[in-house]
């Protein structure tokens, strides 16, 4: 299962409104990552750097699940403000070993 | 098994460099990693930022072991030079689901 890895800077002052936000995530919202095939989700930060790493059983499928669901697209519609345009981009892999 | 998550900047023009030498990574480099416990690692790129993320058995333990290491040693010796003072700093881990 490949890992996939992408990044967003936050806009001033919602560094802490993003961590806070991601300690009450929507109820229903980690079933449906599960169900849509998401095995691993990690968000790292760094001073106003996200950094993203997830594993999915086939990331094209759950992204076309979730770009459909109502719990998700209400959730990154609360986050969206909060990262400076254009939000997550994916970052290319170099080296991996498993 | 928890993920961890690292930076770091490549000096400038040593952005190929950096992922040639990965390209070719030394012999018995990858045995060592296993060995020490190292189940999953893969470095992205974007520009000049380097992101790694690691699951290994016990971080710490691994971490004992590679430092030690004459083949890991001499890696990060090539290694080095290519990135900005300091290397790679640890991310703080804000959300993570398994």
């Amino acid at each position: 299962m490949q890992g996939r890895a992408f990044w967003a800077r936050l806009n001033t002052g919602q560094r802490n409104q993003y961590i806070n936000a991601h300690r009450n995530v929507p109820p229903g919202l980690l079933a449906r990552y599960h169900d849509a095939g998401i095995r691993n989700l990690s968000i790292f930060v760094h001073e106003d750097f996200l950094f993203l790493y997830l594993e999915s059983d086939n990331y094209d499928a759950a992204l076309a699940v979730l770009e459909n669901d109502p719990i998700e697209s209400e959730w990154q519609r609360l986050l969206g403000p909060m990262l400076q345009a254009g939000g997550y981009s994916e970052l290319a892999e170099l080296f991996h070993i498993a």
